[in-house]
């Protein structure tokens, strides 16, 4: 099947379904996100008016049987930052998409009434439908009501309350295999779906299948590729703890923002540990290891089941108990685990929402620790859309600037999870100069400053912390147009025959013959367009900075500083 | 009496009393506070943080007998806008301050606990005590309070509970001559006098007089300047009918924004206009013609009763009354009497709120025309701080991004006032231009656009509107660094007496020989100052945009849209 791309214009309710053109045939992913982005919205638009655009595209390797190549880039203007954005998540939308010879959908214009719509996207097309059954219901009663009314177990991309109400820190939700919730979380894109008032996408490719350009060789690199992924130590890690297993260790680095960024340390560390929740899972009957996708050897979702043996929430990670758990002094994982999934069924980003909360809990709207308090206020108010629940629900910036605070730790107004600059500088390099606002998956400097992976690079100095973030920015951006999950950059980074075997993948797959140079090129390539659609929105490197207080306020227990002079940060741009 | 800088440290609790820089010499009011705001603020600090500075100027002409030289000129960089900003307001306090010594007062630093402060103003320099009995009180209580409490009937310079909450839209509320409250209003700086925990300034010069270089020049021209004041049609017209003679007008013109800017004109109109309100005052027993500084010979403020004949209201606006009249689609004037009231006393900018309420009526949060509830929420949840009362207590911009609305009427996230820039085409360039965000008094082309003063330039077509802004707010910010009220300016354009009249008023009052050309190259070098600072915080030309909407939805009766592109607006600062 050739892939083409789709389009729906909810303007006039018309789709489209077109050839690729010629400059965007080798992307996928955020590449191609990024590109569509950059070539057809107006970077001044209102994210959430009718001049702003939704692009999903599975990456270059979605679809095929690839280890670990199941994400699916959603990209737009972000709603949360102004900036281009690219999100992407697992589940089984991503190879599904692709089966159905989508290179891209597209989704432009706005309604101009009221009315909410659902969209079906099979290899003929995509249509639209009229929905109301399903308007201001969560996530799950969405995937639970869609499993028996859809046939042939389509994927399913949704948005909860938070996405139909315009929050900017709405997911874009997505079914795994077995019924759970990944999330397109950074950014707010389910925002941008909401004002195109569409609340649910479905897939289904029926016996569509890819076309492997080069099938023995592309199963000869697989093999490669995929034993190098799950020989590596710290994907051994993240199948045994999840990702929650770095509570320790950051803790232990002193860069584990605790009680809203004013600790490096958190007294409660042991209590939400990756080690702490395995046990509890294992006690529970909940499952250690899930795969977020079809085709994962690495696994790093569980399955944590409550005290009375029963499923609360899957897709646990680090960064989602690190901002409920120590940023917000929150030391009991089952109200972390209620919280978690509370915010999945809204449809919310975990980083952004709960560093939000340690605002409002620094603004004295909750006393730090108060899980209860939060999983409360989550129901009544982030999930009905009252006045405060709407200020949480538009992020962490937001309770910032409603309520005067000024210890807000966010960058071109996106949370900054949880990695503290002042203990581990590469990161704050990554979250200044990101083209998408604070994000830690954007040039994830934790595997060289802390786990030692890819080399050593000191945390707590600035030397080489600049060109750490450059060359891990440029390669996640390659990598985000792949499909592939960005945990596959640690095998990456310590194993010889892994890139080589990834870029086997995608020649076999295309019949091309791209080189590491080009991989490269095309990171280059991604940020550059990004940054560009950025300057047009009328960023400039002054955004390229921390929040003052990173400055000023030394982080114990290494008091430190982030000392990096803007000049400094701007030489990133040097490439 | 020498002037001189007065300096509070609120971060160690100092105060001094230094001479002027040189440089300094030739400021007052907008210039002062402009020029130091450059000199000490970091422009890319928090508006709320330690590092901001509030200043407060008198004009140069501040505490003479010159007619209408009562304004106080407050400086800093807005938590509003983001920008820098003055605002300037009457009172007593511009006179009283003048008579101090006080060149200017600059405010710094932020006191480490929480408790709160008041700073008291003489000759002699500022002294600074803890206050407790009047932290959470509304201003019409701290009028009240001082009244009795301080002697020698000081000026008051205070903030409302809008201030203490930080919020963006909190005003520097100001004694009048009467006890009435007249207002710093645009731009939030009274969450910045907030942020340095100081609930009020007192102001006693005692027995302190300003020296004039040569009193009988200075007399003579201000008879002269007087004279032409009083004299010109549309000083006469505010003083029968207040600023509130324009809504007729701006209906008439069908530039009234209406029901959150969708109508031009508003059915309600005759109800709230200031003939009917010039009626029901004469009616009821208020008082038509009001000053709000000693020694104006406009009076365009007037005291509004209800119908019981007690006092309702004071200084009640045109702005204040199209914001929650037209714009609210609120017909009934003692409603709209009342929110001015409350607002008063909360002390929060009765344009920026009343337009915020504009946007929540367009989410849903109120009906068009509720004055009523308009009145129930800025008891029950502005004043006392709620999530809700602290989104409206930010701003239009805060109601738009909380709520998801596209249609909000900002430009640098400050609400915009009540001319449509799609039907008076000369205001929209200084709105998108100014470097304060939108604001009508920057560049009041209205004189020109409507009222046929200086000139007539139509409204409808682009043809000499840059120019038309460029010359106005040039003016505009040599006139704010006098101290005389911006309605001199009518008189100025018109009757060729008037400006050189003000001219030898400068230079009676200091031994100097001013030019015409040295006023202008005044005002010249404010606007670059401002603008240089807002680029050194990372404002561009893209900033200088009014929201998309005016560019896309046809405004009735004229179905007009605002049509300058962007390199159009740029050309504003060809000078």
């Amino acid at each position: 099947m050739k892939d083409r791309i789709f389009r729906v214009n909810l303007t006039d309710m018309t789709t489209s379904v077109e050839d690729v053109p010629e400059s965007w045939a080798g992307h996928g992913g955020r590449g191609l996100t990024s590109t569509i982005v950059a070539a057809e919205v107006d970077p001044t638009c209102h994210p959430l008016g009718p001049k702003n655009k939704l692009v999903f595209a599975p990456g270059l390797l979605s679809g095929t049987v690839a280890a670990n190549s199941g994400r699916l880039s959603v990209g737009g203007k972000s709603p949360l930052t102004g900036t281009i954005k690219e999100a992407n998540g697992g589940g089984t939308a991503a190879q599904l998409m692709a089966r159905c010879g989508v290179k891209a959908l597209i989704l432009e214009g706005q309604p101009a009434d009221d009315k909410w719509f659902s969209l079906a996207v099979t290899p003929e097309g995509v249509t639209i439908e009229e929905e109301t059954e399903l308007v201001g219901k969560g996530n799950f009663a969405v995937l639970e009501t869609l499993s028996t009314r859809l046939e042939n177990n389509p994927a399913i991309i949704t948005i909860g309350p938070a996405g139909e109400m315009k929050m900017a820190a709405a997911n874009i939700s997505i079914k795994d295999p077995d019924g759970g919730i990944r999330s397109n979380g950074r950014g707010g894109l389910g925002a941008v779906m909401g004002s195109k008032r569409v609340k649910f996408i479905s897939v289904t490719p029926g016996d569509a299948k890819l076309e492997i350009a080069d099938p023995e060789a592309f199963k000869a690199a697989n093999r490669t590729f995929a034993k190098a992924l799950v020989d590596h130590p710290v994907s051994q890690a993240l199948g045994q703890y999840g990702t929650n297993v770095l509570v320790n260790i950051i803790n232990e680095s002193g860069g584990l923002p605790t009680k809203n960024f004013t600790q490096g340390q958190f007294e409660g560390h042991e209590k939400i540990s990756g080690e702490t929740m395995h046990d509890t899972i294992k006690e529970r009957g909940g499952r250690v290891k899930h795969n977020c996708h079809p085709g994962c050897v690495i696994q790093c979702s569980q399955v944590y089941h409550d005290a009375d043996g029963k499923k609360l929430t899957s897709g646990f990670e680090y960064e989602s108990i690190w901002a409920m758990g120590a940023d917000c002094c929150v030391d009991n994982l089952d109200h972390i685990a209620m919280a978690d999934k509370l915010m999945d069924d809204i449809g919310i980003d975990s980083i952004e929402t709960s560093v939000a909360f340690g605002v409002a809990m620094e603004a004295g709207i909750l006393e730090f620790g108060d899980g209860e308090g939060v999983c409360r206020m989550l129901k009544e108010d982030v999930a009905t859309g009252t006045g405060l629940g709407r200020v949480i629900g538009n992020g962490a910036g937001s309770v910032g600037r409603t309520y005067g605070v000024t210890r807000v730790p966010v960058v071109k107004n996106q949370a900054i999870p949880a990695y503290d600059p002042r203990a581990i500088k590469g990161i704050g390099i990554t979250y200044a100069t990101s083209t998408q606002g604070a994000d830690h998956t954007m040039g994830y400097t934790i595997a060289t400053n802390i786990l030692n992976v890819g080399g050593a690079v000191d945390p707590l100095t600035k030397e080489g912390q600049v060109e750490l973030s450059r060359n891990l920015q440029i390669a996640t951006a390659a990598i985000d147009s792949t499909g592939m999950c960005l945990f596959i950059a640690f095998a990456a980074l310590d194993n010889e025959e892994c890139l080589p075997a990834l870029i086997d993948l995608l020649n076999a797959r295309f019949g091309i013959s791209l080189t590491a140079d080009d991989v490269v090129n095309l990171g280059k390539y991604i940020l550059k367009t990004e940054r560009e659609f950025n300057e047009k929105a009328g960023f400039t490197n002054l955004d390229d900075r921390l929040p003052e207080f990173f400055y000023n306020e030394p982080l114990s227990p290494h008091n430190v500083v982030f000392d990096f002079s803007g000049e400094e940060i701007d030489t990133f741009w040097d490439f």
